[in-house]
């Protein structure tokens, strides 16, 4: 696992791995992923640096796009247009888990008065599949899709921790030190690995203002009909919380409800089967 | 614009519009595309009939997006990954509408006991750019990214009512006829075209059972700082509500409390700017 913070591969640094690969798809991806919110509305000159493509490639790949409608332009500006969430609804089309997951956190988030969630992994991050909040959570603006560092956070580590056999763990020992986040993060890949051996152990992971001061958060595995890990679930609350209770003595509490929450979705999942 | 339910090109119809038409690209995205609902796992013969690309081209881009990590396979079926969210949440960082509608919407959803969204037209269709949803209306599945036809539904009206000039109530009258989703569908575009007209005059539409037995929705535009429509919000119900109130008869109640929120975001907006 490459460590979270380096930088990934752009399309001009990509060597095409073989004959079969199709470079111009690769690039034209980069271009849809270069704007965001760091860059929302881009000229030509913009995407070129962003990308690292020449302007007279990023040229042919914005108006490509702008011919098939997922972008549009004043002519000099270019941005993305709402046609590019029919390709991330492909995928939460195309999986039961999203679906699934939705209405039981909604019931978790009723039971407990804090936001929940579900992620899966995508390399070294955790990608939000569903996400219920409550009203009263200070907003952190996380919706499906949002991704942050695994490592930083509990469904991260429960994903991390439970992956197939000690991979992950190993190679995550090698990586790193990673980024402190907060003043709190666990930045030691050797304490790291401890940590996800521990969560393993034990089944859940808490992880208080590691990844945000004022945030911690509590989560647990949910393995599909074969016994695999294929999502985590979490309750996020505030650190200092309304009733003034420290996160490590809501887990007694929170617990039971999570586990439920897992086993309510494990169980949609065997039926969807 | 298109009649809605007129099949969308393919990769294969398509002829490249002009030198700098990148083809590869357009092929790639029909072949994230073509995953989804009904064909959530796909060996390389499904894609190539799904798509139209000839098999050796099909397998180029599974492999090309296998290495890129936006597709996983067991060596016969293939499958979109959670990489995939990152292109729709390109989209959904670099819009400030979906950030700033979300928290309106909650409140406005609590005001009024019902769903409510905020959605955006492409093309024909009207797609989700964010929803809250109450947990006692039946379940329809509608996520971020969701699209229904815009002719059969309260936010789609609203968009086509005030889109630029007349034109598009013109083509709309141009196209059709339309395809009845439920009994209760307009369908003649004649009749869709007055319709518009009146949405356009009231600054509001309500859809009763046109696209869904038993949903009924109210929306109300959207403007941006310019004054142009953006976006439309909409509370949807049950149409044979608890209370036993027809949905007609709840519009001067909900009114006020959507125009509210209306205009609550297009303050926000303004502030962003």
């Amino acid at each position: 696992m490459p460590a979270t913070d380096a930088p990934e591969p752009t399309a001009a640094a990509a060597e095409p791995p073989s004959s079969y690969f199709v470079q111009s798809l690769e690039r034209g991806l980069e271009v849809i992923r270069a704007f965001g919110a760091d860059h929302p509305s881009m000229t030509l000159t913009d995407v070129a640096r962003v990308t690292g493509l020449t302007r007279a490639t990023a040229r042919r790949f914005l108006l490509t796009l702008t011919d098939l409608g997922y972008v549009r332009t004043d002519g000099k500006h270019f941005e993305l247009t709402a046609r590019v969430l029919r390709l991330g609804y492909a995928f939460v089309s195309s999986h039961d888990l999203p679906q699934l997951a939705e209405p039981v956190l909604e019931e978790l988030s009723a039971a407990v008065g804090e936001s929940a969630s579900a992620s899966v992994l995508d390399g070294a991050w955790v990608v939000y599949i569903a996400r219920v909040h409550t009203r009263r959570i200070m907003r952190v603006g996380i919706s499906v899709g949002t991704r942050f560092p695994a490592y930083a956070t509990s469904m991260g580590r429960v994903l991390l921790a439970h992956g197939e056999g000690d991979d992950d763990a190993a190679a995550l020992a090698a990586a790193g030190p990673f980024e402190a986040l907060t003043p709190h993060t666990l930045t030691d890949p050797a304490r790291l690995a401890a940590e996800l051996a521990r969560v393993r152990e034990q089944g859940w992971s808490l992880v208080d203002q590691e990844l945000e001061l004022g945030l911690s958060s509590l989560a647990v595995p949910v393995r599909g009909p074969d016994g695999r890990v294929v999502a985590a679930v979490n309750v996020s609350m505030s650190a200092g919380g309304a009733g003034g209770a420290a996160p490590a003595e809501r887990v007694e509490d929170l617990l039971p409800h999570l586990r439920a929450a897992a086993e309510q979705v494990e169980e949609a999942l065997r039926l969807q089967r």
